[in-house]
């Protein structure tokens, strides 16, 4: 299925303000960015970089007065998201390189609190896709996706207990509780489709059966449409812009997704 | 300034056929993408990694019978690449490791053999930009940049004594002088705005003063409007496409420039 | 100055578990190691890679029953790290790419808490290392550097307020205010020669001036006979060991810094 | 089995020169390091890296006059090279990133001139491992190994035809033509315990089956008491020392093998 996808970000500063951005969709093998378009409006200079999750940052200094980024794009992505129930669990020391730093503990998921809280959650599962899973369901029955329920930032472990809490939440309490099983899971900023009212979500994925899986702890149907902005360990990793100094009033923020036709040759 | 920069292939494959492509320029300190489109018709699955020089590389296996790929680009970059006459050598002890590749002999800029007569060449010089500069007036002098003059890649020493050559053999004579003499050279394909007959071009940039500059031994002027696709040691890692096994028929290869203004916030 | 380090690790298995280890001190432009020994016993197969940060990691499957790690060196180092009173605050936009992962909060230093509280502490200093230095003034004014005192880890809000703490906390402590200051702070885990009792010691460096200089909460006279052995954000990225799966006994540790002299050619 | 190697360079400048050297065997999955010196006389400043191969590289200036390295290590390494007749082609779009750059010509490496060569050579072959060792076969039988036949670098294309040649050269000219059959080749330069007389070693590695593979043109055993010092596309990638600037005397340069035993604990 082809996706149409934008976010603008309209900013006001009282002083240039350095900023850090995470805006552009990168073909992989789940996704195919066909077109894209990223504007600075007033135009400044900005520099583009790969961090060391193979996301594409942005780095620039916005103006004084009113700055708006519009970053939008046309990608290729699949209707759901594999399942793959039964899928193994991979032992550490067959893990990939690259897969290790998605084991340890992170400013938003302290897995190393979540040891015995897995396992019991976990008990009786195969190890490996169907102990995510039970995880997922956990989170799910547990706590009331209740979008636009909290704006700050919430860790693995404040989040435990709540009744309430936004995707972003669910899913560092579903990775500690995943990283807990030393399964690697990692955070994924996005699209999704069908979301509504339409935002930015959150979701991770698991590393079982030798490869990647998509988890979303408010989606439990696996509904893809879903584009994949950046990757990281938790929130802190991938925010889709950083800003330094005095803070900027983020005067609005609009995310749009249609479904769209392949693009004419 | 702002250039639309497209590049249109078209092949025709026996059987099914992998390839490597780089035709994705990348926003960094020296020009900005802001509009970008690339459709391959048929649509096939298609991966994106970045190489080791930091390039957006795309793999996919081409359907049997006709595949065209449109990569196109809205892209702000300068009107004229800094000169900086005097800017000086960089002793090897202090270069950025990033930079260290580009001392070392590669597949068509044999440095090794070059080291007399780089000395030669730049006797009288002050060291650093001075030096590759006149390397690239003596390539310029002493071969006739000719169009279309040649279809098969030929090495610094093939080309060395040549009285007519392309950009990409010129520009690898003066990447392998640059080096003899401890410089580090990399190798650019990109587009320039001015260009005639239109088609993708090459150039060098060379590490002095503590940063690259921009090279061309065709275009002594400095002309700018230059938008890079790839960066590598020399025409073997900056191919825009690879193939691999029988060999495919490029049907048509058509490249276009245009000037355009600022897309619209 | 030359020194000798050893860390031994004794272990007892009760089934065979992953480890991933960070005991080989590296050479960089701050230290040279000279010799080296690293001996697994009962022998076992080992791989090795560097992590993201630059660490020399091991992965290896012990065995059941005992099992002991040797990890010695002989390094040459400074008799005392640089001070640079005066140097000038990075701004963000003028950082090196790889030094902005240590801008952002992580597990054990939430510098997104300590704004209000870094500002307070360096009221009146001039921007960069006269800011850091004020903090580790603060965090060793204010907490009692307690070797021992503490066996889980904690992060910097939990250390916040304590009487006392071991080096790895105030070095959390510290590195969470210097970032809230936009100052990419990274911890460091190695041997420091006068450290009594004997002990693998932590402390942190800050980027100021255009470079990463050291800093010691618990030992202001930045006392040289420094090797590091890892790098990262905070404790979860240089644990000397990780373990995975049901928890292993270690039987012992044993920590050695001898002061020697240069190795014969 | 467990070896101990050494190398030992002896210099003597006229003036100080920047140095780039690569003596520093890695601990990998075919090898395990448990004892390494590395001694500069007169001691100077060095610094370590890891290059793009994952080489450990070390910088430094010699001073004026005479200058010693001795770079030993105890390694355990296989008896044997693992044998696979039979392991499959892995086509291209199958192929991990990281092993794609050894599919390109290089500079001594020149495969886009062996198609024809290498499909004759393979004909009838199991396209694979079988291909590869076609390959060394041919290699051998056509070209007498001569240790201290030549001095100077060849490429393939300069080894083809010879009657005499070194490791290294055999080595140019059978990477060549596996590359030339989209078969991922690299090489290495290394310590082989049996070798007469003693010298550094060169041989390959050819990714079939999924993994890298030894092959060897000299030693078509397959013998073992190999330890590896670098990767690369060729010579050029692998020089064990690059100097910079006007030639350095090389006194002497005296490798040593010898079999030991495993480390005391």
């Amino acid at each position: 299925m082809w996706l149409h996808t934008s976010t603008r970000l309209q900013f006001h500063a009282e002083v240039a303000t350095p900023f850090l951005l995470m805006l552009r969709p990168r073909s992989g093998w789940q996704q195919w960015v066909s077109r894209e378009q990223y504007v600075l409006s007033p135009s400044v200079p900005a520099v583009e970089f790969t961090d060391a999750f193979g996301n594409l940052c942005q780095r620039l200094v916005s103006p004084v007065g009113p700055f708006s980024i519009l970053a939008s794009a046309d990608v290729e992505c699949a209707e759901w998201a594999d399942a793959a129930p039964g899928a193994h669990f991979v032992e550490v020391q067959f893990l990939p390189e690259s897969v290790l730093p998605f084991l340890l503990p992170s400013r938003y998921c302290e897995s190393d609190f979540f040891y015995d809280m897995a396992s019991e959650l976990t008990a009786g599962c195969a190890p490996g896709w169907d102990q995510v899973n039970a995880i997922i369901d956990y989170v799910a029955r547990s706590i009331r996706y209740t979008p636009g329920s909290g704006t700050t930032l919430r860790s693995a472990r404040e989040v435990n207990g709540s009744s309430d809490a936004v995707c972003r939440d669910m899913t560092h309490l579903a990775i500690a509780l995943t990283r807990a099983l030393s399964i690697p899971a990692r955070m994924v900023v996005g699209y999704l489709e069908p979301l509504a009212p339409m935002d930015l979500h959150a979701w991770f994925e698991a590393f079982v059966g030798g490869r990647w899986y998509t988890f979303d702890p408010t989606q439990q149907s696996l509904q893809g449409g879903r584009v994949a902005i950046a990757y990281g360990r938790d929130a802190a990793d991938v925010a889709i812009f950083t800003q330094f100094g005095d803070p900027v009033d983020l005067v609005s923020m609009v995310v749009d997704v249609q479904r769209t036709t392949a693009p004419p040759a």
